[in-house]
């Protein structure tokens, strides 16, 4: 029988000035709130002025943690809990990309719960403040989704390659879901073409591996292929990136940020799948983009669940990767070419660091509706980061 | 710029014994539930059963509200909200049709708001108690939207068209959004060709009413389309619905229950067109069912939608229209011909009774796209329900 667990409560409201325009909306929040950003963007891109204006217009008060960082950390939510709670705050309200948004969802739960650095990822909550999300880039789909991604700064039980060193891990509870996410893309004007090509690939990858895990179901690939529907009429205006970015269309920039939350409800139902463990790593060590990194696994990752799908079924079919290519509009390796000239230059890592990686614990791997094995998440690695210039090296071979 | 304004908060949990096995939600409810539904057939599906069981092994309690008739009443639900008042319940759980459902939704607003029955359609109310609804049919979608639809027995403004007499109102609220919605098709196992066929019928004019108000959107539209999609893979089997109700195919009942889940998703945003304000009345005035009301005007509705917004465009085009004749994968006369096939002899009305009747305010009217005068209205209505053959009576020529 057909199965279906989907949640996905937050109100979604899209539109030029949405913000000012449904401010009754935050008024019902509470007297005070906490503004979670980074140091600058949210100044300039104009989201901080409309959010200010629309809390004045209310009556309401503010106090500002701008000290989010990207991949931010437990100190940095822990800093902003405290500030919210020492100041009485009755909301948190985040601006920015993925990060602010996750820190400030971390923070909503810290802000009125007794907890420890040691204890934040194991903790059970009952409670957090109401969130707020106002998205400033069009890749993570954190206002829709009720994950927090985090970096533990704690972690020494030598589960990251560097012993001691920080790894990610999800925070993760439906009372993280934003109650509203304002969605105007006038905040991505000025978004150069690495961050604008970088988070459209993350939102693009959590569609694509939404449709590829244990979870996935009926309605969450309906969202699926419409997220990737709307990438893929952006994919031109991507690939001819104009010199000025302001210059990039707005009706793009808003199917983009409309994708990247329609992705974000994906894997809200979904999770997401191997890539995303595995471009941790990159990210972590070699402070690679995170959307970059999901986009340099794709073509290897999906090739092999190609591979696999197809030997693992009576008939050689493969319904999940022909899924894909038919929300694609196009097979795999057109799908590929497009991504390589998006991605440019590789990035790359030792084979030895890669092979360590490789044996590290990795849940999302779990996640993946075949799960690859040790040796299979090697030769992905490889394929996708290694020296090698195509096909896998000797030592795997 | 893309406007959008979208929420559903609903978990919708779909499967086999899909109340059982998430039972530990309940458990988080309360104590006591009130459990609305119609007289026989909650228990003759086995919902009723289940819920009972799911509640025992949590230990909660319960009481039953078994009176809920078709077209529930503002005496019904003031009684159903008296008895979880009095009870001391903590919660609704409706099972049945749309009738359960909207009767819950009023009655966990009445079990904890002092409202009284001259108040009921005007009032706003900021708490309701928790519900959780079991559709055990595949039309309505009030399980996953915030709407209540009620005879108001008060009602002696003129407005129905037996003066004094009842006419329905809708009573609406996020807070009428259930918490849990579980999808079981078992229950809907002993539907006959007829409920079957004008449940169907009442999704279908969902979704596609949904594709046709002002306050259709982008997300709206998607879920619309799949809605759409979904019945219309049913269509043979509806057309063939086989002798022994029990035989029609499980995967079928599932498609239409969820189908009819995601077309409430949609009209959560939308609302409906004109066609449910017009339909509401044969319903009232003539016991007609409440699906095959809509069905009835379809054929004329959808078009003079067609001719209405080609007209209206500068180029002839009518990207609604072709938007629909797209989700449904057939040009629009292809597609009535199979209305009038599960149709079958369609219900009439005299031409004094239809034309009084379009006279009458029509909320839903000034909520379509294009919205249809008075005389639009008389000339669908006498297309639909009067005694001539095809095309206009000479009155109105």
């Amino acid at each position: 029988m057909m199965q279906l667990n989907y949640l996905m409560p937050t109100r979604i409201i899209m539109g030029e000035q949405c913000i000012f325009e449904n401010r009754s909306l935050l008024a019902q929040l509470g007297n005070k709130a906490l503004i979670a950003s980074g140091k600058h963007s949210a100044k300039a891109n104009g989201a901080y002025d409309d959010v200010v204006k629309a809390l004045k217009a209310n009556g309401q008060d503010c106090v500002v943690y701008d000290k989010v960082m990207a991949n931010p950390t437990d100190i940095c939510v822990f800093e902003a809990g405290i500030m919210a709670r020492s100041s009485g705050c009755d909301f948190v309200l985040a601006i920015g990309g993925g990060s602010p948004m996750d820190a400030a969802k971390a923070a909503a739960v810290l802000a009125i719960n007794d907890i420890s650095k040691e204890e934040l990822f194991g903790i059970t909550f009952t409670s957090a403040l109401p969130l707020v999300a106002v998205p400033t880039t069009a890749g993570t789909g954190s206002e829709t989704t009720q994950y927090s991604v985090l970096v533990d700064t704690t972690e020494a039980d030598g589960v990251s390659p560097k012993s001691g060193g920080p790894v990610k891990r999800s925070f993760t509870s439906p009372l993280l879901f934003p109650c509203y996410a304002f969605l105007d893309a006038r905040y991505m004007l000025r978004l150069n073409r690495t961050i604008t090509v970088n988070t459209a690939l993350d939102a693009l990858s959590h569609a694509i591996e939404g449709m590829l895990t244990l979870k996935t179901n009926y309605l969450s690939n309906v969202l699926a292929r419409e997220s990737i529907n709307m990438i893929m009429e952006c994919m031109d205006t991507l690939l001819n990136f104009p010199g000025d970015p302001s210059m990039f269309p707005l009706e793009k920039r808003e199917k983009l940020l409309l994708a990247s939350a329609v992705a974000g409800m994906v894997i809200a139902q979904t999770g997401t799948a191997a890539p995303h463990s595995m471009g941790y790593l990159f990210t972590l060590n070699w402070g690679a983009d995170h959307g970059r990194a999901n986009a340099q696994l794709m073509k290897s990752f999906l090739s092999w669940c190609r591979e696999k799908e197809q030997a693992l079924s009576n008939d050689g079919s493969g319904p999940r990767i022909s899924g894909l290519c038919k929300a694609l509009g196009m097979e795999l390796e057109t799908f590929f070419d497009l991504v390589e000239k998006l991605l440019g230059e590789r990035e790359k890592a030792s084979e030895a660091e890669l092979s360590a990686w490789s044996k590290l614990p990795m849940k999302n791997a779990a996640a993946t509706f075949i799960q690859p094995s040790q040796e299979e998440i090697a030769r992905i690695y490889l394929e996708s980061f290694g020296f090698c210039e195509s096909g896998i090296p000797d030592s795997l071979g």
